[in-house]
Formats: C-alpha cells, structure tokens, sequence
C-alpha cells in the first residue's frame, strides 16, 4: 500500500511530455488517502541533495493539466550522476524527510542513478520504494517497445523534413539535417516518416548503428543528384568512423564533455557544416545547405504525439500503480500488445539502467543509407494522427511547348 | 474582365502559406468563363523562359486543397533576376502562349522582377497584366501591414522558443537561437512572443535594425546570466556591426553569395557557433548551446497561423479580382484596419518593388536587445490561436528544508 511521502523528480534531457508523467504520477498519488505529501525535487537528485522540494500536493488541477502540457521538465533537470557519496547524502536527506517513495523520470543515465541509489539504500538497511519512469526523445531504453517522448520527438523530426524536402523541391540542391541521438538512430530515421510520394525526400539517411564513411557519403548523395536534381539528407549526430571515433570531433577544435564523459553533439552546427563543405569540395554542387534540428526536436511547442501524450501520462499512473501494489523498485516499461496498442509492466531496474538499445538490423537498409518497411511500420503508429494532407501539382498537365525550348 | 490564358508563378524563399495564395489564384480564376487557360510556370520566371509549364485548370479541387495545405512553392521557385535580355525571352514566350495576365506570388525581388518585366512590356507595346501576389517570412514589403508566410513563421518562431526557454530552465545555461531575417528584424522578434511569465525568455534579442557590438552582447548576457542564473537569447542571421558588415562574415572562410548579391546567411550554424564561443571565453559559463533555426523556419509541416493560412489565401483571390476589374499592373497589399481585421488593396508596383521594410523605432527597445510592447501588440493577433496553455509549477511550495542545506 502506498503511504507516507511520494518523492518525484525528473533527469536528464527533457522532451515535450516529460510533464505528462509527473502529472500522472501525482494525480494518481492523490487517490491514496494514505499519502501523506507528494514532493517534487528541483533539477533531479541534485534537488534532494540540496532539500529542494515543492509540495506538489498543493498544485491546483487546472495548473497541473497546463504544467503537463507544457514541454521540458516543469521541476528542472539533471545530469548529476551519483556515486556512493551521493548517494549518502541522498539518504540523510529522505530519512530526514521520511520519503518511503521515489519516482525517478528520466532516460538510461537516471535509471543508473536510481539503481546505483538502491543498492546504496540496501546496503543502509533503508527501506526505499524506487520506481523509474522513462523517457528519452532518442527511444534507446532496453526492454520497451519504445519510451515516452520518442514519438512527439519523432514527430517534429518527421514534419521537419516535410517541410524542408519540398523547400529543397522549390529550390533545388543538397540538403542536410542534422538529428538528435548519440548511440541510437530511430529519431534520425523518423525523417523517413515524411515521405508520401515515391521521390520525396530524406533520399539518405545515415544511423549511428552503421560505420560512416565520407566517400561513401559523398558518392551516394552525387548519384541521388545526378538522378534527381536535388538530394535531402537525414544524418544523426552521433555518426562515427570505422574506429568508433565520431565524425564532428574531426573538425572540433575543443571537445566539451559531460559529467557522464559525453561528447556535446547538440548546441553547435559544426557537424553539418563539415558535411555540407565536404560535399562541396567533392562534387562541385553549388546550393549546399545544412541545418541542425537541435533543442526544438525535444522541446517545440505544440508539436506533440496524442499517442505519447497518453501514454507518458499512463507510465506516471502506472509507476504509483506499481509501487502501491508493493513492488520495491522496477522500471516501468512499455510493450506493443497489438497494432496498435500497448500495455504498461515493471521490468527488473537492472535490465534498462545503463544501457542503450538501438536499432534492429532489420530496421536498417542493407545500403546502410536508409531505413527499411520494418522501420516504417514500427514507428508510423507511434506518431499520432492530425497532420495536414499534403500533395504536389500533377505533373501529367504539362502545357504542350509552342517554342521547343 | 478577365480573360485570355493566365498564368502564375512563385519567385523566393518558399513559405508555409505560399501555396494557399497559388490555390486562391487558381480558383478565384476559374470562376471567370471568359479565362481560357490556367497556367503555372515551374521554377518563377525561369520557367517561363524554359515554356515549362503546368495546366492548373486541370488540377481537382481536392489536390488543390491538399496543395494548399503543402508548404513551400509547389511550382518551385527560383532566385533568378530578370534583366532587359531575360525579359526579352520572357515577352516570346509569353506571346507565343498569348499569356495576357500574370501573376507573381514573391517577395521584394519578385515584385522588382515583375517591376522591370512590367517596364520591357511597355516599351515592347505587349498588353501584359501583371500583378504582385505579396509572399516573404521576413515581412519586409513596403506599404503592407505584414506579409502572408510571416505570422506561421512567427508562430514557429514564437513556438520553439517558448520550448528552449522551458529547456533552458531545466538544464540552465545560455542559450543563443539564430532566427532568419537579413535586413528585417520582425521574425527574430516574434520570439518575445513565447513569453508569459515576468522572467520567461528570450531574456535578449538582438535585431538587424541596430548594430551590434560583441562586447555589449555578452555584457548583456553576463548580466541576465548573473541575475537568473540562465539565459536565453534570439539573434537575426543578419546582425551587423557600426561599419554594416554581418558579423558571421567575421569568422566565415568562403562567403557564397546569390545572384542577387546576398551572402548565403542561412544553412550554416556559423554565427550561433561563433556567439557561443564569444560568451564561453569572455564569461566563463560552461553551459552555452546554439542553435540555427534554419529552413524550418519557413516550411515545418502542421505549423501555420489560421489568421495566415486565410489572408494568403486571400490575395491569391485578390489578384484575380484586380486584374478582373481592369488593373494593369500592382502589387496586392495588407492593411491592419481593425483590432484584428485586415483589408486588401492593390498598390503601385514601385511603391513595393525592391524596397525593404524594417521594423519602426517604437517597436525595439531603447537598449537596443529587446521589442517593445508596440511590437507585441504589432505581432501577437498574427500568429493564431490554438496553443497549448502552458504553466509552471507553484514556486510558492516550498516544502521546508529539515536539515538547513
């Protein structure tokens, strides 16, 4: 039976429906008149290290409902991740507070962190229910079908390259977009959601889970030019040499890292501009342009998957569910019962922390430049419904030349 | 009346819109019996030239619909400027199809285009409507109001900044987004419109009407940096300084310019990268990101104003009903007549063509890094409705701290 004190708190990279889950998590913690307050951390464990806490109880329902809709962690974030010490000075401060309950939201790096937190809570002999709530915009989570966040993610990255291929259509030349996902390709490959007609663009899409290779590149776009007069590119951030090492480090002249030893790949248009120059330099084409998605992918108002609504919503519910049910610690995780539908479990910590799922080779074209049927089907559903029908002139009506040019 | 073939075509950078005002066209047209043929040039004038054209009174009314709703020009456009021998080759075609009307849905140089075709039809006694169909993201066109492709721009503008300052708000730093606009600063602006609360970003904005001086910038930045611990900031790609020289020019190794003479601002995510690295070395805040909004700006998919979507379709409309009641030539023009309510008027074509428009004095503040309330006023009854309502969590909630951290 829940009761006592119900800690929330959100970590790592917000996406536009990390609120769902922590509107769902409280509402649904409402319902136990055993609970005694709800509270949120401010920017994750680093809030409860530091006593920062809100009563989330006193929220008003029309707030919370504006909160849920509103994109990027409404209690802040963070990229701490705590080692034996932090985690002691965690502990003092939920025995402190009498917290009996933690919810966690967050990607692979927050699951660690709660997983390390309870061993640590073993080994003190403290008796913690932790329950981690996922979310990462880059769908890398073990065990899930796919995590909340990944489809409105998606979303944008497919209603960018709508966009930006009938740009490149009005006029042509080369184009490359940049897209989020350091280990993982599926935001990179939702560009191919955008596709209708049979020539529509991302013609190349390159995955963090194949080898890059510049030649390759450069051959591959000038022979979709040369087909078509024109040649849109999908390329995802964390694109690497043979050796591992990845391609924008080639041109970076400082390498900034993150706590967890990441290389920044978002925040900087260097990796497009590296690509748009080396075509240039290559193939003689002249219109060569580059964009990199970066923070709106995660965070752009109103672009937002009515599937990833509900569903970032129900893994809140679904996490105070768990641990009422008296499960100690667990994941929740989400699993494709039919097409479509989905259905909510708690998976062993242990089996999603610290690790990274990618894409199935079946996903990924033998070409290793694009995205299979496999892909296509996964991934549609997950997107919502309600984008505008879109479509071309018919090209059959051509006017008959009256001067042969 | 109208009668005879009419024939349209879209010059510039494509918008979310422009295909409503080609369907508006198309059938405000149709409705006229004595109008034989319907023809849309593929690539602006350049198709012209080529006799490539397209019979769009052949086109359903469903895929017309569905065209409208498409972004970015569905005849193609280009950045071609038409010069006393290029419209020599424009009349022969134009004669040899016994084109009488046409229409060109474009930005200044498009209207400059039509200008100077305008000005060979006369001194060649050919009897050529010819009618400027008002398109441009920037809304830089004299006379108008604002232009049809600016308030969805100014949404999607408006709307990934309300993202990345709740972004920024989670994982705090400072963050620069590079917003299009070369010598106008009105859809860099639009991004104060993402603000509801007192400390919301952006917190600067930095506009193309002002020059700008690196070492105020990131004076500017260290001091909202200081006071709320983060910032966010909406820089125009065509910043310059006191002399007039685009300060992305400043670090650029090989500036690509247009036939127009205009050095290639978008499509590289130069300036944001070198802003970055002018906050970090100066200020020593370790989390400093960019992003270059790019070509999404004007052609992400779903994104569009309804107040946009139906005065571009209106000056489509319009431009049929002038040349119908006899006009020879001129620009269709938006004009605020009402709290929100616009009218549509044909001006002079030189009272258009070629010239920009900037932002008023009374809309940029006096420190020069911020819009004033004249602009938000200006600009917020464009953009539409039908945003999430969005919030923040009760700071008043503090749970009391137990151990005094």
């Amino acid at each position: 039976m829940l009761q006592g004190k119900v800690l929330i708190a959100q970590g790592g990279g917000p996406t536009a429906v990390i609120n769902q889950s922590l509107a769902g998590a409280v509402l649904e913690a409402r319902k136990h008149a055993a609970v005694k307050h709800i509270y949120g951390a401010l920017h994750g464990i680093n809030g409860i290290v530091n006593e920062d806490f809100l009563d989330l109880g006193l929220e008003t329902r029309r707030n919370l409902d504006a909160v849920a809709n509103t994109p990027c962690s409404a209690l802040g974030s963070t990229r701490d991740k705590p080692d034996v010490k932090y985690c002691k000075e965690i502990f003092k401060v939920l025995q402190a507070h009498e917290i009996g309950t933690f919810l966690y939201i967050g990607g692979n790096d927050s699951s660690e962190a709660l997983r390390i937190l309870g061993e640590e809570a073993k080994k003190a002999d403290y008796g913690l229910k932790g329950i981690h709530v996922p979310k990462t915009i880059d769908n890398d989570l073990m065990v899930n079908d796919h995590t909340p966040g990944y489809p409105s993610a998606a979303r944008f990255v497919a209603s960018a390259f709508a966009g930006v291929d009938k740009d490149n259509a009005a006029l042509p030349g080369v184009y490359v977009g940049v897209v989020m996902g350091r280990h993982a390709g599926f935001l990179t490959a939702a560009a191919a959601l955008a596709r209708n007609h049979k020539d529509d663009g991302p013609h190349l899409v390159y995955l963090p889970e194949r080898d890059f290779s510049m030649e390759s590149f450069v051959s591959d776009v000038k022979s979709v030019y040369e087909r078509l007069g024109r040649c849109v590119i999908a390329v995802s951030e964390g694109i690497h040499d043979q050796s591992g090492a990845l391609i924008v480090t080639k041109m970076a002249k400082q390498v900034e890292k993150d706590a967890h030893g990441n290389v920044q790949l978002s925040g900087t248009g260097a990796l497009a501009d590296l690509l748009c120059a080396a075509i240039k330099e290559s193939s003689g084409i002249k219109r060569v342009r580059g964009d990199t998605f970066g923070y709106l992918q995660r965070s752009f108002l109103g672009c937002v998957s009515e599937v990833d609504r509900k569903e970032a919503r129900e893994v809140g519910e679904k996490a105070i569910q768990f641990a009422h049910q008296g499960h100690a610690t667990g994941s929740v995780t989400i699993h494709r019962v039919g097409d479509y539908a989905a259905e909510f479990r708690l998976s062993p910590l242990d089996a999603v922390a610290g690790k990274t799922k990618v894409m199935d080779d079946a996903m990924i074209s033998k070409s290793a430049n694009d995205v299979t049927k496999t892909f296509i089907e996964y991934a549609r559903p997950l997107i919502g419904g309600g984008l505008p029908e879109i479509s071309r002139l018919d090209a059959a009506n051509r006017v008959e030349k009256i001067l042969g040019k």
